[in-house]
């Protein structure tokens, strides 16, 4: 897909306004950690389960009506794909779904139960790129990527307005550091944009910390060949953009990674004092932090951003470390 | 303690002002059951992780300067004597809790936290309400009763009213049938009051539903002999108070008894589709519709009173039933 644009300060905040037309603020938490009050926002409690559906409606939003009528297509096995038939839905537009014929039962059905359409490819012997491609040219649909693209950066961005003012209502003031998931890097670049005075801290899991590594090299970087195996499927992206990275490293933003005993205490912590159920992918930036990969400090916001589990990897997950270990899915294709 | 009062729709009204002054709504969650949406009140979110401090707020706020000076005392294992603890913090007044020596150190560690004192007590051989009416006439302190009080129950009932204002914006119209979980009483006999349209409809667990007998009775039956254990700690009281009773009964409230294997079916839910953790208790009304026990209609709101788990009883009862079956506490004592 031709980038046309770069995303902008002003889109995201076009993006928040449109969305907060639509969708409740989710909620922000604040409680101690390290004896200091920290900002969680938690973009679990979105009704898809993730923050996705925000640079999706924001990304639908800008179709003509011409191409509303045709509809949009993606891939994705998780919470983008429900991000955007949420979206779809809302607009009544049709809305197609790429997927591994072997995606978690609950993750295609919940994207059918959103009325869309989806369409099954082996993993192992097709492209789902080219196939979601070709059914693009096929019906003249446009394509909506997971992170590689303007609106979806400053959909995403939303986030950061949103917390942004919930703190300051809380007598938090604004946003000084935001610790965020990231996979392809869309959901940290929109945050960066909409908070220009914020350091921002990326986090990822351990050996897929591609965009920490090319933070630090100053150019872009991809997961290397062999990655290790991990809960955090939101996050198994290969590669991240050049719209993305870009916008943080101008910013001077910052890498950590995460081992996967982090995520599942940090899972295990939400639970208990946030009362919240968070995926793995959606708990590493709260890893970070309890693991004192980052210091706690004044006007911290920690992304929570995403809830969506299989009920027995989570139960194993939470449970304390001497029961079995958690049964990891496969490594799974990227960007979703 | 004596009985100055009934508890009234006015007080409820002037206790939800009251709340809604120090604490933000709690989220309320729309989600479909049996094709109808139903809206879920999440009181598990609250920041002592249950409804407990709106009872609380209500009753500590009503003392005048010179009993604010004296303290308050309660006693409790769970929610309650956060509930206590948090008000009288935010009041910067004196608090004693009443606990077991064996009350579970997570719940007695959060009261601390909340700068409260904790008083223990020998479960076998001393009684906890001497112990606290004697720490009360002694320090000249006011016992705040967990539910058998007319502002405590005011105050619980301002979920109903903020509950109703939630539903109304989102276009579900007010609440026509509310599904209750019920220990006491106090916070179904406060919904009750704030909702006087609505049918209410109380929850126990099997063997604990005391409330329901004494519906049917027309009198207070209070729980027999030997009850069965229970993982549900925040609803296992002995007898129900005339004051909820009364108004429960004059209402013409139903009651409905869950099974433990409803309650972990209930959290598993809350767990996915809500990505909320909810402690047993709190998950009965959730588990009476889940079981069918209770059909989805249009306006239905189902409170999930409360989230304050341990997460090892919790990561079991979440499992699949093939599981091990989760440990329950032993009988604890009531009211709390």
């Amino acid at each position: 897909m031709a980038i046309v644009r770069q995303p902008t300060r002003a889109g995201v905040r076009d993006a928040a306004a449109k969305i907060a037309a639509i969708l409740p603020s989710s909620p922000l938490f604040v409680a101690p950690v390290q004896g200091m009050p920290v900002a969680f926002k938690a973009e679990s409690l979105q009704p898809v389960g993730a923050f996705k559906l925000r640079g999706a409606w924001h990304r639908l939003t800008a179709l003509d009506e011409a191409q509303r009528t045709r509809g949009v297509v993606a891939f994705s096995s998780g919470n983008h794909a429900q991000g955007v038939a949420w979206a779809a839905k809302r607009l009544d537009m049709p809305a197609t779904i790429v997927m591994p014929a072997d995606a978690p039962r609950v993750k295609r059905d919940a994207t059918l139960a959103l009325g869309a359409e989806v369409v099954s490819y082996d993993r192992m012997t097709e492209d789902r790129t080219v196939i979601a491609a070709r059914l693009a040219e096929a019906r003249g649909a446009t394509l909506v990527p997971s992170f590689d693209d303007p609106w979806i950066i400053e959909g995403q961005g939303s986030v950061g307005a949103e917390s942004a003012r919930q703190m300051e209502l809380s007598g938090l003031g604004g946003p000084m550091h935001v610790v965020v998931p990231c996979g392809g890097g869309g959901l940290a670049a929109g945050i960066a944009l909409a908070l220009p005075e914020a350091r921002i801290t990326v986090v990822e899991p351990e050996g897929w910390d591609d965009m920490r590594r090319s933070l630090e090299a100053s150019w872009i970087e991809p997961v290397g060949p062999n990655p290790p195996p991990t809960a955090c499927d939101a996050l198994q992206t290969m590669r991240v953009s050049p719209l993305t990275f870009e916008v943080l490293a101008r910013r001077d933003a910052k890498g950590v990674a995460v081992s996967e005993a982090e995520v599942r205490a940090a899972q295990r912590w939400a639970a208990v004092k946030l009362r919240l159920v968070v995926e793995p992918g959606g708990a590493v930036a709260l890893a970070a932090l309890l693991a004192g990969k980052v210091a706690a400090e004044p006007g911290m916001l920690v992304i929570l951003s995403g809830g969506n589990v299989d009920v027995e990897a989570y139960a194993k997950a939470i449970a304390p470390e001497t029961a079995e270990a958690p049964a990891f899915p496969a490594l799974s294709d990227s960007g979703a």
